[in-house]
């Protein structure tokens, strides 16, 4: 087993169980983190090989997938700074890139390559996972001047799931992922509070067409979760959510 | 042939257009009101068995279903209103119900049933229609006073075509629908236009995710016919865009 085939994943939710089962299908030997239930799971679809709880296990790991929520992510990468190898690659899954890439930066990791796939659903937790979730779509990826070796084994890594890799700034990234996906999601919610909040409408929601249900699809999505996503790309949140305001307001 | 299984369709857009196809493989007898180009396509098409541009040449058929954009079947409602027999029933596929079925009233077309099925796409025209569009779909009628016979006739045309009759008032209509469609209409619309609006995220737009696609997938909806919506319905869309606006500024 070639080094570079090895890899561990920190949180084996939708997005990390989903890359766990895309990477064993194409032959990598993937480690997993989580709590035990989720490991069992996951060892259970032969989506891992081998599974720990503590994340300082896989610090030696020739690459590391953080694929927590984007505030455990900075935790995990904080414990793990001091603990990697030289050669040890790290890189996120998370829909927010300047301030995990500027913490990696800080703490001298110039083998972090910030990852955010283009690929996802409304759904959660491991047990919504797919290996083929990331087939056909982009996986932006944020170099943000790592070192070249990195960042080709993390275009390796989304190409070997079937995703298209797009290098870009992380200020970049966040700029278009506030109006391409955060607005998007806070609009979804809004709709779909909106139709529940009104007396007449409430009562007639299951007669909308399909338009209605695409628009408001994502409002499944977990909270939790996404107040994490929005609260850390604040900045262009409000500013996208401004000029979605003005564009309302134009006329058809 | 039975009096009740002759439908006259007005407009033979991919509403109209649709419901002939759907309605003749139901075993009606379809004659098509449009301009002679559209005529042929559907004739070649075998959605009608006849057709004529002139609308006041279908003033006798015992089922007229105006299907052409919302202030068009106002005037051709008011051309009909006194050439129709006694036992024409009349109904419509428009999006906004309370101004036409006060016209109807007005007129003392007592026949008059409000229709409104709750299947569609963002596309347009003879050739974007299909046999299937109504299947399994709501179809929502208005019948607001009509005579008895008159509802039980549209509703048994809804059933023809897979179809579930849901009667409303006219009101009640246009609220649910300012929610339902026209308000999200509006945001397709506004995401779509925000997302090309910013110089960086414009560049980027090809790397969007399903979450944006399905939220921008109506933006490709007909403008020109989609404003007369919106006018028609402009008190329930201002209403309904201040409580989007509001349910915008919640905490998520």
């Amino acid at each position: 087993m070639k080094d570079g085939r090895e890899v561990a994943i920190v949180g084996l939710g939708l997005m990390g169980g989903s890359l766990a089962r895309a990477l064993t299908a194409a032959g990598y030997r993937v480690i997993g983190v989580d709590r035990p239930p989720v490991l069992r799971r996951a060892r259970a679809a032969r989506a891992i090989v081998q599974g720990t709880p503590r994340v300082e296990e896989v610090a030696g790991a020739p690459v590391i997938v953080l694929s927590a929520p984007p505030r455990t992510n900075l935790s995990l990468l904080r414990r793990l700074a001091h603990r990697i190898g030289p050669r040890t690659v790290v890189t996120d899954l998370g829909s927010v890139k300047s301030p995990i890439c500027a913490l990696a930066k800080d703490l001298g990791l110039s083998r972090f390559v910030g990852g955010h796939p283009m690929a996802g659903s409304e759904r959660q937790g491991f047990r919504a996972s797919t290996a083929d979730l990331f087939r056909g779509h982009p996986w932006i990826l944020t170099p943000d001047g790592c070192a070249p070796t990195a960042l080709l084994a993390v275009r390796r890594l989304a190409r070997a799931v079937g995703a298209r890799p797009h290098a870009m700034r992380p200020d970049e990234h966040d700029r278009a992922i506030a109006f391409l996906s955060h607005v998007p999601q806070l609009v979804a919610w809004a709709i779909d509070g909106a139709a529940r909040g009104d007396r007449v409408t409430a009562r007639y929601r299951r007669l909308a067409g399909p338009g209605f249900r695409d628009m408001t699809r994502l409002a499944r999505s977990p909270r939790r979760l996404w107040r994490e996503i929005l609260i850390e790309n604040r900045r262009e949140v409000v500013r996208a959510l401004a000029v979605l305001a003005r564009a309302l307001q134009r006329p058809v």
